[in-house]
């Protein structure tokens, strides 16, 4: 089984990251881009013995203990297969 | 309009960081994940006056010349409105 965890800012916090690849792609001459905001995603694959129930589990825990900060990041998971 | 810009590693490159997160799960008591790879993302809105052709067009080199490094890593792209 395998997971796609997303992680971003909260669209309250401020994206330094992003503005700054804003900027630069501005000055490169993409003058229509108005935004970037950046995230990061973790695949996981979970070992084959591992219940979906608990793949589910896990994965949710994992995400909201370890992968995201949840005072300034939110995160969504997608269960692949 | 939004478009969302996937960059990761390709399959046959190494991922260090993705294997350190998953030793630390693993050495967080979660032995049933066996593998992580980490990617990111943007999310890049684009100015109401850009045409939708303009806009993949833009995004296209965008994601292929500045955000991702050809070499390496691989891309997708999602149009999103």
């Amino acid at each position: 089984m395998t997971a796609r965890v997303f992680v971003s800012l909260k669209s309250t916090v401020l994206d330094p990251q992003g503005q700054t690849v804003r900027a630069a792609l501005n000055g490169l001459g993409y003058r229509g881009i108005s935004g970037v905001r950046q995230g990061k995603f973790f695949d996981i694959t979970l070992a084959p013995d591992v219940t979906p129930e608990q793949a589910r589990r896990d994965i949710e825990t994992v995400a909201h203990e370890v992968l995201a900060n949840p005072v300034i990041e939110e995160y969504r998971i997608e269960l692949l297969d």
